[in-house]
């Protein structure tokens, strides 16, 4: 029989195409990858079990990577579903299953079938897919681990004069240090990079690199948020405008800093933590729930893909101006 | 009401999602959009039709341009589906139809429902969508027009080892030059590139140019053929080895000249059209009907990569040897 390697697409269950959804129903068993992404809808396995009137495994990393073989299991005579939110190979995450699958004995057959992805959903954004370099991946950092080897490649697009797609990480089923010192086998909340974090690491990698190719105030930049829902949010300005959509009001960072004077009793962990808080449901305000992609634009902007960005910037945006300014794009 | 601007997959009817058909269903005009793209099944409107149970419209360039507003007619009232195979926002070609929309007034909302393209589909060939950079579109040559500014495009990808998608031409209502002279409006069969006249006119305007980063036994590449289809054909190799699989035999070739060596009453533009077509019987052969695309790998190539895209390597390939010694991959 064969295993079907499936997209969901962007955002919810009714993403799936009609051949995906046939061959969902022609499957003995359903895994849902559930690491590398997520459907952007609260209950998304209930509601993709609903869809299908089948059960649906949900797979972590642990299992597709250390027990393929489990899930291989039985593709002899009867056909098996691995389902993937976006396209199932825009990276190649998934390679190592389908290889497996191919030299079992005897080989099982696969079959990919593709779907939308945030790869493809960057043409909202009024750019040119051809007109896109590499893409980046720009991780979480922490106190004491901040790599930023993804600068770089930006930089490298930015030189030939093409778009680069900022992916924002995303962290589930993570372990806090202390619990795995510790023994303890329990996740974290969930956690997604937000626009305003993935511009200030940006700006701070360019900032400690000494790179000159991304000034906030002459670097245009698109916010792509939840994309293909229907909360998509796409924003457009400069670096520098995009931060400052998610900054306090002078009376909200008053009445804040108020706040946390007046609350004695807070340590500073507590108003820290506050202040994350804030932050977050700030840049949430701003370009709503996760997840959030960022594109960096290029020198080879078109006018016809300015037109169309600027049709998205954010309130008192410079945008036609920087692109006439620093880009070239005139006409 | 909304302007649904849908994407339609790769490679048939089946390819729409569940959330595009609805989409679909609750219009009141369906336009298809005929002259970027084919879907990979003849009979395709009548297929569409069918399983829409409405009548399709056939879009061709000129109404898009320069009719936009009867494609809007109406949307006042009532839904209007504009279906695009692969992504509906791939390229640019379609911003101008839904800027249009949004400008109206009053406006009309568009939603756009995005769907697999070849620049998704890339993910097949093995190679992680990250590592691309630009894509490039190689148009037909003719005797006197060899358009070639694309090939300097893949040297920059290949400079900073990244990977190129290189998209072949399709022609669908062309005119030849002599009906367009004596005003006749007559269309010429729709042509498609094949993968051994891409390499060929990759392998040419390289020569002209003097590029040397494309030699064509140091080169990888991964043909893309009919992706997404019943019909699915991917081949791996350098590139004179996909260019050898559509030569013809010693035998073959003998056979061929001395069948138009016998036929005395053919003349040159007889012979050349019959060579024509014995090349293009080859390159289907080897690489089955159109659309074909080509991958050209960069040096940055990882053994996950790699080992992906051996698998489809060409009876008697040096793939693995080739990405050893020319690209360092050799874990």
């Amino acid at each position: 029989m064969v295993l079907y390697v499936i997209g969901l697409g962007l955002a919810d269950e009714n993403d799936i195409t009609l051949k995906g959804f046939e061959a969902v129903k022609s499957s003995e068993r359903i895994y849902l990858e559930s690491y590398t992404s997520i459907l952007m809808v609260p209950g998304f396995k209930e509601r993709l079990e609903k869809l299908y009137q089948k059960q649906v495994i949900l797979a972590h990393r642990e299992t597709v990577e250390l027990e393929a073989e489990s899930i291989l299991e039985g593709a002899a005579t009867s056909n098996i579903a691995f389902l993937v939110v976006g396209d199932p190979l825009s990276a190649t995450t998934h390679t190592d299953l389908i290889l497996r699958a191919k030299h079992s004995s005897p080989p099982i057959p696969v079959k990919i079938i593709h779907n939308a992805s945030i790869m493809t959903a960057i043409g909202s954004s009024g750019l040119a897919g051809y007109n896109f370099g590499q893409t980046v991946s720009v991780p979480f950092w922490s106190d004491d681990w901040k790599p930023d080897s993804w600068l770089e490649r930006i930089g490298e697009n930015l030189n030939i004069g093409l778009h680069t797609l900022a992916l924002s990480d995303i962290k589930v089923r993570e372990q806090s240090a202390e619990d795995m010192s510790r023994g303890i086998l329990r996740y974290q909340d969930p956690r997604y990079m937000l626009i305003p974090q993935l511009i200030s690491q940006i700006l701070s990698a360019a900032n400690s690199q000494k790179a000159d190719y991304l000034d906030p105030n002459r670097t245009l930049a698109i916010a792509l948020c939840r994309m293909g829902s229907e909360q998509e949010r796409i924003v457009s300005g400069t670096l520098q405008e995009l931060l400052d959509m998610a900054n306090p009001s002078q009376e909200e960072a008053q009445a804040e800093e108020a706040e946390d004077d007046a609350d004695e009793l807070a340590s500073e962990a507590d108003l820290d933590k506050r202040r994350a808080a804030r932050a977050e449901a700030r840049a949430k305000r701003a370009f709503g729930e996760p997840l959030h992609s960022l594109v960096i634009v290029g020198k080879r902007l078109h006018p016809l893909e300015r037109d169309y960005a600027a049709s998205y910037a954010c309130p008192g945006s410079n945008f036609i101006q920087v692109a006439q300014d620093v880009y070239g794009c005139k006409e």
